[in-house]
């Protein structure tokens, strides 16, 4: 079959590969139908990772079941799933308390699995025709037959779950106003959660004029950060007050005054964020960073305004997102049709067409700022 | 000044009355400028209670700030405020914990106080000119001044965070499926919650066409259950399925096949429900019921499916609402222009039309659904 | 092998039977070591139920992984396990939250499946040398090897969490004041957790002595119900205080004054906790009852101070208990030597003695209060 | 009457000071019978504030009531109180949440005010014969008559509820095993919660052999980090696992190889709680510290390894203790006898003694580890 495999830095390919086999009881072999690019494939892409050449990516994966295992009891060939970017066991002590972002099974020695990413285990990508998925049962959630609602479903793989959850680590709640720092495909998505949910007042901060014209178009209040100090901005416009919750969906590879700042963002919430606040944390930070700005940051240690955290008392939650706990109730809106996601995808291309989607995503060129592939 | 003081069964004047007067420091004297009727007043109204003639009725206040008593620190004359409809003293140990619906102190031997209401304690309601507020700090919630959003406003005393209340007492959470029991205001405010805070499918059941639309309006699913058993009817939209959460917004004067049936509501939740669901309880009952179709209803006893509710497992709240608890967030969301409740308000009048009001919405005259008084 | 066998009412009979086998790749089979009789085992036995004679007996289980299936990955030959009275399948809609009592998969057509019981799926009870454990990665808690503790953990297969469940349903928390209605082994273990959970004052009511004395023994307060009005007794020594929280762990065949009152419980809860507080009900009701006291009691139906729990605003929680949320910490109390429930096992007998237990447990004769069969 | 006056660096005198008096309706007046010392007093004592010269210091506030102003209602002249450490309003947005150590209204310009404490706001401390109490039907806690339990209530003031606080940020549940960092008053305290609410292993850092073996005595395991890194030491005594909640009660001033590391006591949270985890931080960090270690340091900025922490998926809870959420609770515990924190009181000393007290538990001279002063 062919797949988006990478070859090096800037570097990825469609090449024939070995299709996925069947390996254990419990797993299922799936058509790809749409597998999106991520914004964390370009950690990989553009060097800054560990990964090794061979890699396939992909782990925004959705499809038909193509071939089912002897052990799978709920998915029969033909049905249409997507599935979470994790990939997880079900039945270790995390999976049970519904951390599958953490799973203790899947790859042994640390705590968590994905498709096609560097060190999440031996799990190929799904930027590829098919995809070979491990304890089916658990992973593959199910979707109405059928061809709608398809770039609404296939952002369930993972950036509208990972925009939620930064909302649910913040514990969002009814009325209350929101900061968003970042408008791209995940911060998007955290304010279009935090809206969903019931917030008030809901700020996003970008500097991209077309990513914040879409945080406005979906009801959020845009802060451009190249006009000035975003925590100034929010506070003259709310009189002086900040905010009750905040969410960074910008991580590591944050930016200030044109300069990598890993620790811009954390900074700016812990001023905006009002005592009692709450932090959610989406964004990626990461314990070894070859490429970070200064030793500390290699090792991914920030200088953070503890002190001010603490006299605030607030708290705060970070770490990848538990897909499935959430992905089940945001299909059941896209087909209430109380969500609509998919107003973040930019277009589809297909499977060939990869390494040209890629170098523009990579570029932020407009028009490619959410690709789903079409094998 | 002129109130509305209960005569009697069917019948309400408009009266002179002394002005009430600071009887504690932490009183103040507001200036209504908006008070409503509320389905609650109707069972004085209607003679269903223990009410004796010289209540003055109105527990859903707004108004001004008029004067302030020495203790008073947060108040000013001229704030404009909306109070709940409990009194709450913000000090025992139900108000601490945010049940203010059953205040230890305002009315002793009692969990529990109300304006203009029998049983509820020493507190003359605000369907006057003038309302004694307690422990006002704590009771008066504070509003922009000026005259916007007047109606929206003026349904955080009650209605809004009653039918919020329901929601929350079933804990709806994001794309889950509802249903709501009765479309009167507070069925209306509980869909409209429920779909605030993100909810899938929403049904609505009712028999009153114009409340059904308003229900349709709002993006809820409306069931008419004068066409047949409502939950059979909500099973055949959903193949087979039940819902995840329900809200009982009818109570006991529930009406089944044309007679008042008081656990026809709990009954059909019961079955309509999904194991592992919940049931939010607004929906008045009460331990003592002259009026009861039967012995055990005159005590508040009911005959419930608590068998099948076990094998099901669900949970249930109930409880008339801790206003306090959520009418600041609700009033951010109107404020936000993220709510709007008044849709629910069929008219305003005079306070010297308040007896023709009554009459007209106690027989459910097209038009006069929720009304406002004017002083 | 051998195993107890139900022969009809007030009959069982240890029998030859066939051996269980690996049915499907996640299936194991275990050689158990110990499994409990359970009150409600006495259900069956009394001829309450639908059950037909041959069903084996035994959901409380415990013993040695014996055979592996192809599709286990966590589970090897030798792993001393014990497994929840429910059998779930981890990746339903209801056992992704933790449901696991109320699995869609295991049980077609019913929410919920268990070892050895009527109603509750095709799977043999574990009063045997052997049981086929289904999706047994999900299914099997493995424990520490060795013999120690094995009375302890044994219990962890239903009545320990059973009991701690009520506990969970009712949110009791640190310093309140608890009532457990029953002192038998669920009601012991509510009244064991509260204590472990923090608790202030916990009051048992039960009548037989033996186990009043072990409730005080583990510093809860016995309540004699044969002596006098139970809420009153608790009133009385509260200086006319309710309490906070309450647990039934009764059920519907409760008694009153010498009567089976399948509402007895429920109503004395509703009297005897506050305002703002919250009923967990792990003790059994069922929708069918044919031996029930009068006809609504036949058909689960139950006659409740609605009116007074809304007054009060009360919640409540029920249902059958979702074993696998709790068995992991439970064990590791167990293991860290902070909780010894085994203190309710009253003596352990071989399986051939089943008859003989099953007999003195069903006529509450003394030393038989919790039976442990050694096959 | 006389007072502990602060006279400069490593300077308290006691003082012939002016009695406070009734300043608005809802004050009471405090005739003082135990006033604690507090390891956060020892901040101020030693210069490390911006502390003036003149204030009376003391929140640990116990005693009589003996003057009750015109709007109090619930407390009457001679009931026994104890204060919380912070001074709050009861009314605020903060407060409403039970959020008291983030008042609005006591210290404007700032979210918190306590007794005695620079920079919190006008409320001079109670290590005095009197003190006043603002808002004092929200913020005294009545306690039994007579003298029953006085050190165990007086710990009710801060440090049970603060050691309490850093179980609850880390939402210690049963069964879990948890790291406490500091076995002062604090973190005994915190330990001691743990296990009242049911943790499994608890795990008690310091070097201070008496310290530690009050941890041991209550039943958690210490661990010495003067014989080797703490991190290593679990890890080997639990075969390689981390811990599933942390507690920081340490704080800014945490000492590593004889030195100031402010974020030592972080660093090992972040290394030893395992993926899913969750860190409870009531030790104190502050904004600004000229005393700080480094540049850094002097603006509470702390170098973290946050991208570790990303990755663990670790959520965290900072600030002071808001002890009205606790109190009443911690207070019936010690009531039914299920909670006894007095352990941790070293002595008790007249209020003339304060100067020798101060000086002695600076330096951490044994058997002045908690003193209760005696006016």
């Amino acid at each position: 079959m062919r797949a988006v495999v990478y070859k090096g830095p800037f570097n990825v390919a469609v090449e024939q590969v070995e299709n996925p086999k069947i390996q254990h009881p419990n797993d299922v072999i799936v058509h790809i139908t749409s597998s999106a690019i991520c914004g964390s494939d370009l950690h990989m892409y553009e060097g800054r990772t560990a990964a090794q050449p061979g890699i396939i990516f992909g782990h925004e994966n959705m499809g038909l079941v193509e071939e089912v295992g002897p052990g799978v009891v709920s998915l029969h060939k033909g049905d249409r799933v997507v599935m979470p970017f994790n990939v997880a066991c079900g039945f270790c002590k995390n999976c049970i308390r519904g951390y599958t972002g953490f799973c203790l099974t899947v790859n042994p020695g640390f705590a968590g699995g994905a498709y096609g990413y560097v060190a999440m285990g031996p799990y190929p990508g799904g930027q590829a025709e098919y995809l070979r998925v491990p304890f089916a049962d658990f992973n593959a959630l199910k979707l109405p037959p059928g061809k709608e609602h398809e770039e609404d479903f296939a952002l369930l793989a993972d950036i509208f779950p990972t925009g939620y959850h930064g909302t649910e680590l913040a514990e969002v709640s009814i009325g209350e106003s929101v900061v968003v720092f970042g408008a791209g495909p995940v911060g998007a998505m955290a304010a279009y959660s935090a809206l969903l949910r019931g917030a008030g007042d809901v700020y996003v901060v970008d500097r991209v004029p077309e990513r914040l014209q879409k945080a406005k178009d979906i009801g959020a209040i845009p802060i451009d950060f190249s006009k000035g100090d975003p925590v100034q901005q929010i506070r003259d416009m709310r009189h002086g007050d900040g905010v009750d919750k905040g969410v960074d969906a910008v991580g590591y590879q944050a930016v200030a005054q044109g300069k990598e700042a890993p620790s811009t963002v954390l900074d700016a919430l812990i001023m905006i964020v009002n005592p009692t606040g709450q932090l959610g944390i989406p964004g990626l930070y990461v314990p070894s960073d070859p490429g970070g700005v200064d030793p500390h940051a290699k090792e991914g240690r920030l200088l953070i305004p503890f002190g001010k955290l603490f006299e605030k008392g607030l708290r705060l939650g970070t770490g990848q997102c538990n897909v499935k706990k959430y992905n089940a109730y945001l299909r059941d809106m896209i087909i209430a049709g109380r969500a609509k996601p998919s107003f973040i995808v930019s277009n589809e291309v297909s499977l060939d067409q990869a390494p040209m989607a890629y170098e523009k995503f990579d570029k932020r060129i407009e028009g490619y700022t959410k690709v789903i592939l079409k094998p």
